[in-house]
């Protein structure tokens, strides 16, 4: 089975559609005048010169080529001249530039042109290289238009002259993983092993030793023991990628890299590969995993600290580790067509990710944590408990706009005898099977209700499968086909209808989706007496302006009743959960520190709202677990 | 009412002579060999030579003073010999020391002479000057020795002849607090006024504008603004003392300061003074005071972090710091009889100063956590969960030991004509009041258990008043004279009888001593839903090795009830508290992170040791806020 490409899907109603249309009207216009506001765009001009402002960065090539994706993923189904333009007039001033070897990078090209190359481990240029590839992949499949393709494909013959096993070559790779999955993409658009190649040795060369960034810091002069992050599973370069078998260092990087390793399992058959996935996969589920999805505990390497250790306040969880996360689920998916996968993938976008946003899609989290204590001392200020507008190091942004404008990619997938459904959103796709073209549509108000209705719109009548999955959320299911009961049969998260399907065909899934109260690992000390509540793929929180401070002193007993109601009112249109807590009465502890007197415990209602809408109503506390 | 002199008090027997002991035998000695050792006492021979190793560091002199205070303090009990040689040794050293102006400070004196007085923001010259000076009064008071008393008071005669209002004078203070109090008990012992002015205009220089710590720093070619801590909150210096009302900042320069300031609205009758520590102290205990005594939440600035911000695991809580707050809340005692500061003292003696030190007498914590996890990230490793030999900077070793050998200094006070009891102790004391000599042993076993017989023997028949400290923890009290039960009237957490005491009066004392539940304010998020036990002044806590690992999914049912036992077994002896609690299972979580199925809660033991016996055990998880 294949994803289905962009122009075979499209959401059309729900949440996502309204996210992608955010995306579309504010997010991506607003991205691109701070692409040109911090002088990002200008430097595709290469006219920098020593002692001006605005000294181009190394990694600012991937904000635009981020956002050039994401455009091209927009045009897709959205036509909008403008938007086209801007892309254009970026790739303009990129094909203007000096790369007579067809190098590309606007901070070592103007800044430091004598040290390229000379810093694998620390500087961007292969990760700016790959996201470029990704965009110029992007804008190929949106517009048919090759211009940042050649550049990028040239871009690459250098590349594989520069590194390699082969005579005179530096046997380097990227210190920021980015590169690798991009050379996929690229093979997939054009067909040219060379990019697969040049994939499989930056994995494969990678943690060998004796280590090349030694080597690397030696040139330049310097020891590398004295490197920052104390050894290399910071960039996971610590061994070679085969040996792995857990998550390390910086979150978003290993993301990268682990869905490189997928494509690479799938596209080479390399059941070594995939086996490694497989193992990190479960030590990052069952060790490091945010029940919001997020990864990456703290801000110190923007990654994990220790198994079990998942502190909430100080949670880094970046918006790009947890993109990173779907990117990979959505590989390891179809790797093994696993539920678990979609699972995560699903708990991510639904909260990690769109967290990540604001509301108006003018806004941008950085890290994500689980609980907001407005007093947090100024040390810890790392954390935002505001979104902001943009960063100096501003990889989140374009990043979730790639994500909210590529959603319809991870919904289905399809081969030759069976379309699968991984995603569900009200949405129309087509696709073309062995001697049938399949039409199907999806309505449904997920993740709010789990009712779906499926029509399916053969152009003959055909036996082929329909594959649905079942989410781990979901206890009890019922579907119908054309109004009759029929039974399910699940195997890893997943059921297959396999009839003769005629035009018309309906299905409809009645998914149960109570309130869940979810428990942590008696490990997880952080989470310990605490549960969090999740409806659906969506996980909820409480937030001072609807239940006053203090959260942390909320207890919601084991029994509380919980209900849950739209509000209308609330972003737009949003269920609530209401329910029956209790807290004590802080009022009779004026000038008291400790207690020991058992406080009076009040009654109170709390109110929770889907954790990736906090921090759309000013500053305040927030708490994703519960004290039960 | 003063406090009576180390020589009219001895403690003889129980927790606190016990402690003493171990001090006298084991750590005193230890630490002069680590004096030896680290060349800190080898400094004092001023032959160091640029590029020599062991180059002397300018807080080492403070060091090797809090250990002759110590020392000093044991010999008036326990004479030994050897240990009077020590200090002599370290004595003699410093008589032969280059200073011809007074100027005393081995690092200054050998390191970089030309640099004297040029930076009291960060080098400690003037703190050493006061430990110095400290060690002398005490020296001076355990013999009768003046040599490190002459020594000092040349020094002083230094000091002031450089900072002061006058002519020529720099108008500096101390970055780091000390000098201040060390002046006050200088003028104590002397009876010299230049002391005490001396410490008033260090205390009220403090903090006015323009800073002189921004002269300073100018002076020597630096931008104020660039100030690693900020502001001078950090050192209580951002404003006049008078005006302040918060703890800020580095905790123990703060403690050093309010003793200084307690002392000299004791010793000058300034209100305003007393007022400014009395705003401090409200805010202090108010907002930042763990239930252990310890203070100073994180290690960042070794100090304070925001209002009920109490993290427990990487709680810094330094053994100076509450070292510090015992030194100051026995002063505000002199000020006000209050047992509120008497509570404090004693909550901070029993639980954070104690933790300081091992069983053994052998080694050292500098932060004291109220939570272990070892798997903690090792960027938190300056939190070390293993009482450690020595460390670099290493002020808290010589200070528990001087804290620990001066004990019986903060049991008793007297006035003319009454005697007033602090601490319950077994101990003797002798008092000479108007016209009648008291003599006053306590038999107790406390803080083990709440009775207390005391026999008072006076010279002669006469009328005064016994005033008895009835703790804030203890909530019943009964009390016999002579067998018969008389009714206390306490006011501000002490109760006096006035009668005609004859010899052989007998009065016990019967503080009743339950098991309390503390909870903490609802602000305070960390302990949100937790208690501590607590029973007298003792805090428990659980520990790995007694109730297996992941002491946080310990739930400890409101209703649970709670055994003291006697366990001789452990630690030579001590009480233990046993409970029911409950627990989940984790051998059925293996492979999952997260459950929305309810999971099997079984019943579990578990049993507390005083928390300040924590860590003497080997590495483990320790934990004080159980969950309710």
């Amino acid at each position: 089975m294949k994803p289905l490409p962009l122009s075979q899907v499209r959401i059309t109603g729900g949440l996502l559609a309204e996210r992608q249309r955010v995306n579309r009207e504010v997010t991506l216009s607003i991205e691109y005048r701070q692409l040109e506001k911090t002088s990002r765009l200008g430097a595709w001009r290469f006219d920098w010169k020593p002692g001006q402002p605005n000294q181009p960065h190394f990694f600012w090539d991937s904000d635009i080529a981020k956002w050039i994706e994401a455009a091209s993923y927009s045009l897709v189904h959205d036509p909008d001249p403008a938007l086209q333009r801007q892309v254009e007039n970026a790739i303009a001033l990129l094909e203007k530039a000096p790369r007579p070897d067809g190098y590309v990078n606007s901070h070592y090209t103007v800044v430091e042109p004598e040290n390229r190359w000379t810093n694998l481990r620390d500087k961007h240029e292969l990760y700016g290289i790959g996201h470029l590839m990704e965009a110029a992949v992007a804008w190929h499949e949106a517009t048919g238009r090759d211009d940042l393709l050649r550049i990028m494909a040239e871009c690459a013959d250098h590349v594989r002259s520069v590194f390699g096993r082969g005579k005179g070559k530096k046997r380097g790779y990227p210190g920021h993983e980015e590169i690798e999955l991009a050379l996929v993409k690229m093979y997939r658009s054009t067909g040219s092993a060379d990019y697969l190649d040049l994939a499989r040795y930056f994995v494969d060369e990678r943690g060998r030793k004796p280590y090349y960034f030694d080597q690397e810091a030696r040139k330049r002069g310097e020891d590398p023991a004295k490197y920052r992050f104390g050894d290399y599973s910071y960039c996971q370069a610590h061994k070679p990628v085969r040996e792995q078998d857990q998550v390390t260092g910086h979150a978003v990087r290993g993301m990268y890299l682990y869905s490189a390793m997928a494509d690479l399992a799938l596209e080479t058959k390399d059941r070594e590969l995939a086996l490694a996935c497989r193992r990190i996969w479960k030590d990052l589920t069952d060790h490091h995993l945010y029940v919001t999805g997020g990864i990456g505990q703290t801000c110190r390497n923007e990654g994990y600290t220790t198994p079990y250790d998942l502190p909430n306040e100080t949670a880094y969880a970046e918006t790009c580790a947890a993109i990173g996360l779907a990117f990979w689920a959505h590989r390891m998916l179809r790797l093994d067509l696993d539920g678990k996968y979609a699972d995560v993938m699903e708990r991510a976008l639904y909260n990690g990710v769109l967290s990540g946003v604001s509301q108006d899609g003018r806004r941008f989290f950085y890290a994500n944590p689980l609980a907001a204590w407005p007093d947090l001392p100024p040390t810890e200020s790392y954390i935002h408990l505001q979104r902001q507008d943009w960063f100096g190091c501003s990889c989140c942004p374009p990043n979730i706009a790639r994500l909210l404008a590529s959603l319809p990619l991870y919904m289905y997938s399809a081969s030759d005898r069976v379309v699968a459904i991984h995603l569900y959103a009200s949405s129309e796709m087509e696709v073309e099977m062995k001697g049938v073209t399949v039409r199907l549509s999806q309505k449904t108000d997920y993740p709010w209700k789990g009712d779906v209705r499926l029509r399916i719109d053969p152009d003959q009548v055909k036996h082929w499968g329909l594959v649905l999955r079942i989410p781990g959320w979901c206890r009890r299911v019922e579907a119908k086909i054309n109004g009759e009961r029929t039974k399910l049969v699940i195997r890893k998260g997943y059921a297959t209808i396999r009839r003769k399907w005629s035009p018309g065909d309906e299905i409809t899934l009645s998914l149960d989706m109570p309130v869940e109260r979810i428990e942590a690992h008696p490990k997880v000390r952080q989470d310990a007496g605490r549960i969090a509540l999740q409806r659906g793929p969506v996980v909820y929180c409480l937030e001072e302006v609807d239940n006053g401070s203090d959260l942390n002193d909320i207890r919601l007993p084991r029994d509380a009743q919980l209900r849950v109601q739209w509000d209308q009112g609330l972003f737009g249109g949003t269920p609530v959960i209401w329910g029956k807590g209790e807290r004590r009465d802080s009022r009779k502890w004026d000038g008291q520190l400790y207690s020991s007197k058992p406080s009076r415990i009040r009654p109170c209602r709390i109110q929770a709202i889907p954790y990736y809408l906090w921090a759309n109503r000013g500053l305040g506390e927030m708490l994703v677990w519960i004290r039960e």
